[in-house]
């Protein structure tokens, strides 16, 4: 059985292999695959947008345990849910998870999961998450870790783009290591050809079929790997180049022929 | 069979890679996790603190692989060692392994590891420590890796709290990447209430149940997941706020009713 | 069956565990060791050298999965290869598999893998590179995955040194996190005494057995774990200290009596 991490505790710290010693050690077969842990500090809409990005590539049934809690210690719940598609995810109940369980086919099942009293006020990633991730990773039913509860905080969610009469209104939904704004402007929704305006810029052309299709350090618009539109700068950083950040609105215009 | 890793190799080389090639080579039903790799270069009491801090959490029997190793290629013996509790520890005789051993229990039996003509001389944990904790995870008993040695350098062991008339007075063992500052003030040494004076600020009303006592921005005092006082700030960096460091003393005053 | 993986991608997204998740689907009973991910970006040479450094530690029959890939989504190929010694790489044909294929015995066959519609124009790393790689991990042969290409791009490879009247001359490879400077001079080409020459300093009596051979601060010159002469700084960075960078010439001068 599959389980991924993904935390918001960086790499310097043990704080993630603590979380692993508790769940080889209650599911000594499962497979841990690190999905990231430099999620910036508390931000849960990074992470809610990575969890989203990562677990379809998963096969079903993988168990998703994803910590970016600045509420630990506090009366926010900790819950473990089922999608339709048997996956499983656990976290706090702050909107982290709920994009990544749509994506998966939504939520089956959830239950807020018990705190006991030794746990310590600081850590749940070790010492409640990772307990009920490893218990569902050795089979135990989801049913079994706490009571059902199924309506889930969905502050976290992505904006909806807006179909306007000339084509679209997105934003940006993250960024990543190459500096590529992803939108959250899907494949499907794309006339087949448009030009983009984004941070005062335009693009015409789009979407490009991949980054050769413009002169080095030129601006693109490709669909990236998550089915999303996606603006990039050959062999650059769009995001430095046009100083862009989650929420820059783009805006996608038909082109007539 | 868990074998942990933790050096100060850093992330952007293959170092760590390497030795995990010739602990899977020698021993390949083991499951390697790695605690960290981004100790300070050469820091080996930070290297103490984050293995002392992520043991305790791993199942009795693991093989903990551990390399801050500045004396690597001198005299300084290489060693194995066994817990009490029957977990190993492979690395440096430079008191890197010393307080995770007495926290899991204590020294029951360790070995001088020989250094073979063919290994490198700047890279033990690939060519010393690597091979001697894949024997141990393969299932070889200790004393058959070396020659008994148990008289270990003790130069990374915590500094030790001492009663006041008043209270306590402790020092700053670590931090952590969301800057919160760990002592060395253990839970059960704690009065019950108390006010605690750090880097010229007064916290008052601790120990804390959780990072809500207090409003954003503010101090707290709160015992953290390794069961040690720890200084913080609510949705920010203690560490910066206070300019603290490794040795930072803080002092606990007993709050009389 | 050791599934390795190099990219450039970073450690802050999701990508690499999206190949993970793809491998591990795919061939469930790998086991996934990571050489790094923090290769600069699209640093094809950078890459050749880690991947160099890493695969000989790994035990034969090894599949290495390695993409830095700027040409992503053109007509650059996409290989497979398979070395005398019964390792595998997988990767684009931009030269970084070439270094590590030759260190490993030499091409024994390659073949170009086929780029499905499917596949994302951004992200072959996960679409085109992870599936053959898991192929491969599962017991599929090579020549299964596409048409037989023995022809490598090998632009990536490193400089040789020169013989000349009064010694070698050579380069720096590559830096590594502490520093140090390996160079392009094998240990077995190295006179028994000699000095070097490197931007503008020279280092007497080497090869230096260990890095305590010198007072702390001050350069020496050892052969590394790679069997390579090293120019590194007690205590310190050689690559600060001597400000040098990759290609930066470094010349041996043979000690005469």
């Amino acid at each position: 059985m599959i389980v991924t991490l993904l935390t918001d505790f960086g790499l310097t710290d043990s704080y993630v292999a603590q979380m692993k010693a508790v769940l080889l050690a209650r599911a000594p077969g499962a497979t841990l695959v690190d999905v990231t842990h430099l999620i910036p500090p508390q931000d849960v809409r990074a992470g809610a947008f990575h969890l989203w990005a990562a677990a379809p590539a998963f096969p079903p049934g993988t168990v998703h345990l994803a910590v970016v809690d600045p509420g630990v210690g506090t009366a926010r719940r900790a819950l473990a849910a089922r999608t339709r598609r048997g996956d499983c995810f656990v976290g706090p109940d702050n909107g982290l998870l709920v994009p990544a369980l749509e994506r998966l086919g939504g939520l089956d099942a959830a239950v807020a999961l018990a705190v006991e009293g030794r746990a310590s006020h600081t850590f749940h990633g070790r010492d409640v998450f990772a307990p009920a991730a490893a218990a569902l990773a050795a089979g135990e039913p989801l049913e079994a870790l706490g009571s059902r509860s199924d309506l889930l905080d969905r502050s976290a969610a992505f904006p909806v783009p807006r179909r306007t009469a000339a084509g679209l209104r997105g934003s940006v939904l993250a960024s990543d290591a190459f500096g590529n704004l992803v939108t959250n402007l899907p494949a499907d929704a794309l006339p087949r050809s448009f030009d983009v305006h984004v941070a005062g810029r335009t693009i015409r052309g789009a979407p490009h079929a991949s980054y050769e299709a413009v002169p080095p350090g030129k601006l693109l618009a490709v669909v990236g790997s998550a089915s999303l539109l996606e603006i990039s700068v050959r062999g650059g950083s769009a995001r430095s180049l046009l100083r862009a950040r989650v929420g820059t609105g783009v805006v996608v215009l038909v082109r007539r022929p």
